[in-house]
């Protein structure tokens, strides 16, 4: 049988660790660590609606994603000396603020605007899939904080939301892919669903050759178990929280 | 059975025309139209590479994508003027550059770079589906340039690369989405594959709610059965073209 | 006597062509070829005025130019890339707003602002006075729209407008200079006239030695002799144009 | 006759000053006044080459505009805040470069780049022609001090050059416009002379209505006659500059 | 006993000169000199407030800093060029808005922004402290004028404000550092003063090696000496100084 | 006696905690705490010199310096958001840049820099001075590590250097001003000082009104008090911290 880099089997997340309020002023936040990944997750609510809500009752979620330079290996330039987010960041931060709405009614959540931070301490692999399975956390809590001030209904968070990376290394479909096996992947995927079984979104890419359906259908598979679990570390990480 | 707003089939594609050639500058061009979406492909040649190919003999292939500010509907502010590319645009362009990258032996181009340049004439829809076919096709016509020139060999081309969207509209699984479809659409999916019937780049979103498994199982046989037409639209257009 | 390099007299234009109303979504448009110079020109009508114009029922006419990357010989770079468009875009794009202004009533026009945008698919000279005589075109068939609908009288617009550039390249005077001419030409003047034998824009310049009066003079003859045949493709086009 | 709003005749330039020498560290230096115009005009010579005279024994002139945010009746945000120099600042410095290098033999020259910074301490009307003349005498002075120290023979400078501004106002054609004068003029053009009474750039837009030939004509006579003047006033300036 | 590289004594301060109401459009202007640095001053008056003072009866105070491109020994790149003002820049500006905020009673003001220019024409040291207090006689101007119409009155300026810089050059303590002094300083302070004997900011900088307490102490009093003539000198400015 | 909003004494420092070595990937890190206010400290060697220190045998010690977004009470903009640093963000780093440097012999450190990376994970007042705290002890702890390896002396390192805010909140001179008092406080100073009890940095500004030459020394004192304490917390860290 196959053994990957860290002693993981094929189909083993790495240790997951959810700490949550770990900030004093957010509404609500999560540290989230997929074993040297390492994200800070903080959930702000604000009382505006972005421009295209105006005149309707409806709120939004929204994500922002940044690296810290000292994240990776090497240092890498901040973006903000560049002038501006790179397409890479931008691309994680869409996806994950359309993963946390897929899971929210906008309507029940009222004319606010709450926005996922996504800062990533440490980047060792799957940092926006951890990003997605953190901030969900952090919105959760802040959620309560609002339903607890009798703002909101807890019931405008529709389902849990989680995410992982799969993909085949060396001709192995993998989950949970960490930093070296990622830079060596054939093929790539990250994959969100919710509590109800069902996909928000799916994103696969060849990096090396194209790959078959039946390829798709083992990875989807895996990354579905892994899910599963995450749903239950956070189950777990919400269930034992303390109110800041 | 369903009728879809312009009367096609659900499985149906648009008129789909390839023109090749049309540009006098360009190592190869392209104008693809998918329905009333208007792109026009231009692969630029230069013998350079990027900076982290240095000291290979490797080559490299990538995409700049953008839009007319009036291909739309009402008139878009041209991105030059906010001063750098949207998220959008950004995601659609990497995402171009590594589908047409998955079917290019890289080692066997060489020490160049190869620049598909899509710039959108008009959009109503699949704007990012129809540059990866058009692309294919002025690709294709720079490297039997190149080849007929005896600078690199056709080989480097490995496979033919096409993409449709497909999608949920009203329930119903629908190929090749208009704008009108595409903004009411529940799932949306955009589907690269190869002429070998693999997969390059799978891209699954929920707009509206969560997708099962069996819902994208349909919508990728759809894919497949649509971009199967496009591998016979480009492959005609490449016997028909005229050297510039 | 003097033949040019592409065969033409002297006091010759290119083959020019108008092809109107080739957009759907724009309230007109034309694309207008001067030899292998091809400029799209589209025309935006949208209800807001500049913010200088505010508590006036003034109207407004203002105009974007871009090249596409491979409108050139070699590939030129995205202005978008580097964050801002060039001098020479935003001298032209000036140029071209003032030259459509000069035949507009705008207290007429009534509170609206129409766009021209001008972006060049081809350039092999003359970019700047294709996209002003393309414009033109483009502004017509926008305000015969409006006027069709019943919102405009076509009165606001005073005059036609046309524009062509002359030169003196190896010592001869000439007429619609290509980009090889203009290259090498020793002074270059762009014209710009009314359909009432009056100029709105005349810019000459030395490009390698100063010129004298009688040489301005024998250039501006010329201009008068291009745009005079301009004006008359222009109404051909005009007469013969379809509506969307 | 027509009396101006200064008490000017038509045809009267306002009081024309040119200080030499006026910095301590430039090679050159001039601060010009047309009556309240003023413009402070630094040479500066630099021995690099800009990347396109790479491999060429040529040198290069070039010039910069700016206008301090106080140098108009009411304050003018900095373009440096807006991130970017503004479409007029762009054309006009490329009109001073053009015009100073219409005078220079940039082979005899020698590979080094002469840069003339023309910042506007008070913007009276005519600051781009203001520049021009006092650029002049900067860069005349910046080539004696080159000259003096054996570097480059004042060959290298083939002629004087100056220019001013001319318009119709009210119907009258005027010379030397201030700025009441410019912002109701209804023709208004720019005009570069060299000492041997030709032109390097004849620049005039109709700002109210098209304009005629005879009035092209009439304005380029005033405009003549306002250098004849401007050459005098340089030359004295010149002869009495004392050394830095 | 220690003798300069211009010959001062050690607490010595370079000649100043402090000319008043030097532009026509400003409320209020002063060209200061410290020595061969020149900096032009000047105060603007708007009837507006920064956004954070809406609903409030206070003015606001600040100011902007630059330098042209040949203040210096040698050329350096406009800011305008790079896009944004350096960090050395925004730092000075906000060191004036501070310090002459420091001498202002804002609810006396009224709702009005004065904005202080500070452009260095010529650079040798000490530019910021000049500017300060050049900036102070421009604004003091500015407030007579606004007292003259009735506006304002003249109390909301609370007392004057003068600054100086002082330094540790080969061992010796040192005031109002010239450009080769500063460059060559162990030490240095810019220190900003009222008239009653009170500071507004001290900012200490060890550029070689740390500094005692003792050093510290020394150079303050070498700093209270000179601004005691700055005031002086400006006091002596303001009572000659003409209305615009 | 007066006791403060937190019980503290006016003397009295805010808890300091300073966690080592808690990044994988970083040759130094230091999580720094003042009460709440929060600074992760990442310190990169790189073999590579600044350009003004090309052919020199020198190195160099600079510091980058950010807020997470919900570092504060309530959300900021992310800065790359506004395409650039702010002032405020510029000036801070430019300190802590210049406090490191001046303790650190740069000849000794030879031809690498290293960058200390301060990022705000939560802010509370003194976040600057905290930085410069913990940026010591992440400088330390990768010069240990690169001394382990044999590349360069520990020598390099010629003093601590720690960093304190103290001030006048409601007349009284206090130490380590936590948010609110720094919001209220008339007079504010950050003061660096080295473990030889020098000063690399003093910057005193009033915020309110003008302060007394007493009352600087009063905080002066202060800040020497709290130092001493901080210079103990950073010894400890260090002689407890394990090697990445």
């Amino acid at each position: 049988m196959t053994t990957r880099i860290d002693g993981r089997a094929p189909d083993e997340l790495r240790p997951v660790h959810l700490a949550t309020n770990v900030l004093d002023f957010a509404e609500g936040s999560c540290l989230v660590e997929f074993g040297r990944t390492r994200v800070l997750c903080a959930a702000s609510v604000e009382d505006r609606q972005p421009p295209f809500l105006r005149n309707t009752q409806s709120g939004w979620v929204t994500a922002e994603y940044a690296m810290l330079p000292r994240a990776t290996h090497t240092r890498s330039q901040r973006e903000v000396e560049r002038g501006r987010p790179g397409g890479r960041t931008q691309e994680i931060q869409r996806l994950i603020g359309r993963s946390l709405r897929g899971v929210v009614d906008l309507e029940l959540l009222g004319p606010r605007t709450i926005t996922l931070d996504c800062d990533v301490i440490q980047a060792d692999g799957g940092t926006r899939t951890a990003s997605i399975t953190g901030a969900y956390v952090a919105l959760r809590l802040a959620i309560r904080k609002l339903a607890a001030a009798g703002l909101v209904s807890e019931a405008c968070i529709l389902s849990p939301v989680a995410a992982v990376s799969v993909g085949i290394v060396g001709g192995v479909p993998m989950l949970d892919l960490c930093y070296e096996e990622d830079s060596t992947a054939e093929v790539d995927f990250n994959v969100v669903m919710t509590g109800e079984d069902a996909f928000v979104e799916v994103q696969g890419t060849a990096e090396g050759k194209p790959f078959s359906r039946a390829a798709m259908d083992a990875l989807l598979d895996l990354a579905r178990h892994g899910i599963g679990q995450l749903f239950a570390k956070q189950q777990e990480a919400l269930a034992a929280a303390q109110p800041t």
